[in-house]
């Protein structure tokens, strides 16, 4: 009995193996398909990422999977993780597309991480692209009046004071930066610039492989539809473009950005002075614990002046900093008079501020963490 | 020209719709297969998670992509995603197992979350399980004296009061506790019950849907060879044992999960404070800013009590709390003088303290996104 088990166990895993195969083979096939319809949305001009195609495929195999009961979610995701495979071969295939081929693309502080990103773009993508870094200073004046656009593309403490030597660019110029805050440099660029002016920030760090699904925050600043190419360029590399207001967006940085960045050193710093051993907590730590310390240490793998120019730029955020020390210290008071009723009535009164996001964040932060045991040898 | 490339397109279209309806098909008889692997495991005792097998295949089938020009982390993430659904249900199927059929399980406070989990795994796995609520008391005595083992699983404000009432248990039964912190309850434990005696502390919540890859640290108390069996069952359900020493266990503890309960509480309690506006800021947030947003924002969709317990069961924590204020007044007041030197030297000693993990961190976090990007519409 046992031995015809062990039989039958040997010949289903065979089995597996020829299923994984085919998988790999079909995801190969898959792969040279999507590859082909880059190609032809270049030559037709479409954009690379489509969210209400996405969403359709996502939909039918959906169903597909429901009825012949297979889980939703496992078809969802699998083919998810297939489409971005493709987005990222598609970004790579783009060479030879010539939708403005007239347009010349200078950009400040090129040889950065992410200025270097949209030099690749815009060099795939068929645009004339010079790069201007601060050594070139003497060659500046032609480049920059024979540009199109001008991307000022420099670290955020020297960003305002590039944007006044921008002096004598093309009236017809579109003058942009990417910096992450967005009021002085907009208003810079205003001052210094009379063509048109828009500000962007991408939302996200020069590691991506692809702009499908990332998003870019626009500042408007002067003659929208002299840069309405640019917006309409970004979202065929399949970026999402955000509008708002740039004060706005400083506003809403200085707690997602600049407060996050700030308690996030200070966190590594406890652990440090605190002198606990990683390799223990690690080895004992469950997905979320992992997760939350990765996202802590993740940090110190980068450049300490990323943060620091971001976290320095802005003096106007002490005070809304220190209210977080007040309002930690508050809690704390109680956790030292053991008041755990009080404790409690202020969490139930941020569940309330949270509202129905915090069940839809649990629910989105549960999905991550799956994934993330996935990976888990 | 574009006539035909739109025509070239359409079809091309079809042949991925093709292709995915064969994926679906393929991966519903993977799952098929897995499910009767998960049957044979059963009949032939084998545990349901094999770390070297599942390395294996990941290796064998990330060689056969190499072959085949794919994306070998492609194909990596897609086999994982597929064999987490395998876990799953082959956890459901495992209840025709009875591996140790002679053993009365009995869960106190098997109503709560983590109890039923627990009672839900030794009921399929065949063995005889009991339940005993707090309204029970009455009836308690005689189901104590007949338990093989029974585990604790109370909230953690009334863990060693009930451990208290456990007298009179069988010379031979395992005591066993899952509550987060180990050093107070293994000796209230060892003190009420001479027999074999382990500490507990599952690293997940109850949300979850299968033991595999799941860590569960283990606390020695008393005759390890008595209670062999329970961690070689918690093994079967594919669980992987940290064994660690209680004091030490609570010491990290302290930091990786009251510290973070802790502080992120506090940073709900600013956000709402600050009243900022959720909807803007997920409008805006790149994968990151929303990551760490859901990552604060679902501990407000939990009952307040799982966390004001675990942060209000131990003053001795405090000053190391306290100590986090001062860390984080220090690095403010450095905001405040602009003093961006000392700032960045402080950076590099935290990031020289994280050392090669920090990198580490940054690649696996830099996938968990890419993984979050993916779910994004």
């Amino acid at each position: 009995m046992s031995d015809n088990n062990q039989a039958d166990f040997d010949k289903v895993r065979q089995e597996i193996d020829q299923v994984d195969n085919k998988l790999v083979e079909l995801i190969g096939k898959r792969l040279e398909l999507t590859g082909e319809v880059g190609r032809l949305k270049a030559m037709l001009n479409l954009p690379l990422y489509v969210p209400t195609r996405e969403a359709e495929i996502i939909s039918h195999k959906r169903q597909l999977a429901k009825q012949n009961g297979i889980s939703e979610d496992l078809i969802e995701d699998v083919i998810r993780r297939i489409m971005r495979e493709s987005y990222s071969s598609q970004t790579a295939t783009r060479n030879n597309v010539t939708v403005t081929v007239d347009k010349k693309i200078l950009i400040v502080g090129g040889a950065g991480q992410l200025g270097a990103l949209f030099a690749r773009l815009f060099v795939q993508s068929g645009y004339n692209v010079d790069v201007l870094e601060k050594d070139d200073w003497g060659v500046a004046e032609e480049k920059l009046k024979a540009a199109s656009l001008v991307m000022v593309a420099v670290p955020i403490r020297v960003t305002e004071q590039v944007i006044a030597m921008l002096t004598n660019l093309n009236p017809e110029c579109v003058l942009i930066d990417i910096t992450s805050l967005k009021s002085k440099p907009l208003d810079a660029m205003m001052k210094v610039h009379q063509g048109p002016v828009v500000g962007l920030h991408p939302m996200f760090g020069p590691g991506i492989k692809t702009l499908a699904k990332q998003t870019i925050v626009v500042c408007h600043g002067r003659m929208e539809q002299k840069y309405q190419w640019l917006i309409e360029q970004l979202q065929s590399w399949g970026a999402k473009i955000s509008l708002v207001e740039s004060q706005q967006h400083d506003k809403l940085m200085s707690i997602i950005q600049v407060f996050r960045h700030f308690s996030t050193v200070a966190h590594g710093y406890h652990l440090k002075e605190e002198n606990i051993n990683l390799d223990e907590v690690l080895e004992l730590s469950s997905p979320i614990y992992r997760l939350e310390l990765i996202m802590v240490g993740r940090l110190f793998a980068q450049n300490p002046e990323l943060y620091s120019d971001i976290i320095f730029a802005e003096k106007s955020n002490i005070p809304m900093i220190r209210r977080f020390i007040e309002r930690f210290t508050d809690l704390l008071d109680l956790l030292e008079a053991q008041d755990d009723k009080r404790f409690t009535e202020l969490f139930n009164e941020v569940s309330k501020w949270f509202g129905e996001h915090a069940e839809l964040f649990l629910q989105e932060s549960n999905l991550m963490l799956a994934k993330a045991n996935d990976i888990r040898k």
